[in-house]
């Protein structure tokens, strides 16, 4: 069939919207209309050309929500109709990861997302005869796509996929980070370090875990009203200190953090976050993805001292199981997604959605098809 | 009173073996009379002049057993006569830390601890009139200590002191730091980076808690007998790889492992136990002193997907609560100490039992009084 989609022909070029074949699902795939997909700072990375695995030319996009239209083979879970949002991170439930118990990281079909095809070797994708590469699984940048089952969340039909597409990344990976990830305690002192849609996420995972301060922390003090109106205690702007922002974040807490959180991919600033943290119990989670090669570091003294490190990916959260419970408080709620939404724009304007967030004016663009 | 002390009097000298004034106990403190010593790396490290904030002159020591001879005014919880294992990380139980719940690190005292001297900031050790500096609060190098009461932990006194020594810093840190500070579980995977004194004492711990399978990894395969003694089920020499030490764990484990201890202090070996666990849940401790200035890192990416980075002092172990049933469990058989000691020597010797250190001889030596 033929579906519009916003191609990325090569790197470091504009997506040029065009009418792409897309093939109907084989066993165990689904064919998805996207309604709305969110435009994330990972497309930007992937696009530029930064990003040593990525491959050109390929529909971008990963925060999409949509409705099943056809089902292949075997697939049981879900049935035309079912308003879905794609999973970057699958949910077999059978793999070593899935059975720990203790990871998000389903790597049931990781090889063949990675290469760009489905779970059995092949794109559905292709433009004027020539094959077009998927992306992290799930390409939302198109009308029409094909996922595997296990990378579909069944959520509920009365949530507006234009707002709860933002739920298949930014705002359940910072949510999630703090309740699944560094399971913060009511009364936690905790630090975020970037306010762009994941921080912003982990403000508002703080104020659901009940943290008794939360100090936001950004070069742009514009984005202090927002943090403050999700739940930041305290904003501070690192431009305006004298001393570095770890020292600071030390003195204004008497010792340092329960738990900070980086947003943004970089380095130096993880390293920051993690020195922020309160010796003998401090932890730190990295959620930014920096640029290739490069590399964290710290005296191992910090650790040593009582401070953990660690990292997530969506937030520890698992799709299948946990993301329609998102979904649900977003219903409820309880989690905030609408204020995140800087702009709606058709696919045709999706170029000014990258240009946007490169010019700092947007917390999420959303791209209505 | 006169004690028989070996004296530190300049970095990168030998201890010199001499007759030192000690000063009564004051208020809070406890004049102990040491009946044995380990002499660990942490001792060598700092009379190298390696180490930043060595003092000289001091009386070294920090892994002693002694009894009680004389207590200060408000000494309650410990008498003359009561057998003590002194502790550089003291208990208040009062302070921010202790009431955590989260740490061992009391830091009632830090502050003159790190200078060499008592709580009220005065030494109790002189040598012919010249003031001497306490080490780690403890200075077990000699005859006659004086300790405040927070950093006793009183014992079990059918505990033979030039054994249970080691439990007042080696041995404890190793095995502390598998059920503390990782808290193995049952059927784990585990990695011991370094086969000295504190990871024999982690392949120990592992075995107690019951880890499936205990990999000892250390570059003279002389240490495998010792290692296996104590429940190691597989051991590595690096050397003998051609690959890089990490990528075999990873191999040899299908994945990687469940946690890892690095008990050397070289950061490129923290790193290797870092990347040698297992994606979505492998955690490494680090427990090994790195030299002044060093640093760890790695790609954050190693965090982002599930690796945790921590760290310990004296395993997590709160030494007046806890170090106890430490004793009583080697006196129940259940935490071996004896296959530790390889020499035992007397004072007048102490600078043999650096030698053998360096020279790779020895796990411990005891310096018996």
């Amino acid at each position: 069939m033929k579906s519009r989609a916003a191609v990325a022909f090569a790197a470091g070029q504009p997506l040029e919207i065009v009418e792409v074949d897309v093939q109907g699902p084989k066993t165990g795939e689904v064919l998805v209309k996207i309604v709305a997909t969110g435009v994330c700072h990972t497309d930007a990375y992937t696009l530029s050309g930064d990003d040593p695995e990525g491959l050109f030319p390929a529909i971008l996009g990963h925060e999409g929500g949509g409705v099943v239209m056809e089902v292949g083979e075997g697939v049981t879970s879900v049935k035309p109709g079912d308003h879905v949002i794609p999973l970057y991170i699958p949910e077999c439930g059978q793999c070593k990861f899935c059975s720990s118990g203790k990871t998000n990281l389903c790597q049931a079909i990781r090889v063949t997302q990675g290469k760009g095809l489905m779970p059995d070797g092949t794109s559905r994708f292709s433009y004027q005869g020539k094959q077009l590469f998927h992306y992290m699984g799930t390409s939302t940048f198109s009308e029409y796509t094909v996922l595997p089952e296990i990378a579909l969340a069944k959520i509920n039909p009365k949530a507006p996929l234009e707002k709860v597409c933002l739920l298949g990344c930014g705002v359940t990976t910072g949510i999630g980070a703090v309740l699944n990830t560094a399971k913060v305690e009511p009364g936690s002192t905790v630090a975020v370090f970037g306010l762009g849609g994941i921080g912003l996420s982990v403000i508002q995972g703080a104020a659901m875990a009940n943290a008794g301060r939360i100090i936001a922390v950004d070069i742009n003090s514009d984005k202090f009203e927002m943090a403050k109106a999700l739940g930041a205690t305290d904003c501070v702007n690192p431009k305006e200190l004298s001393a570095p922002i770890q020292e600071a974040l030390v003195e204004m807490t008497d010792g340092g953090v329960d738990y900070s959180f980086e947003c943004v991919g970089n380095v130096q600033l993880m390293r920051a976050a993690l020195e922020s943290c309160h010796k003998g119990w401090g932890t730190s989670v990295i959620i930014g993805v920096a640029g290739a090669g490069q590399e964290i570091s710290t005296r191992p003294f910090q650790l040593v001292t009582g401070r953990t490190w660690k990292g997530t990916a969506f937030g520890g959260v698992k799709g299948r199981s946990q993301l329609p419970g998102y979904v649900d408080k977003y219903l409820s709620g309880e989690i905030k997604v609408d204020p995140m939404v800087t702009y709606s724009l058709s696919l045709d304007d999706i170029n000014k959605a990258f240009d946007y967030m490169h010019e700092g004016k947007s917390i999420r663009s959303v791209i209505l098809f």
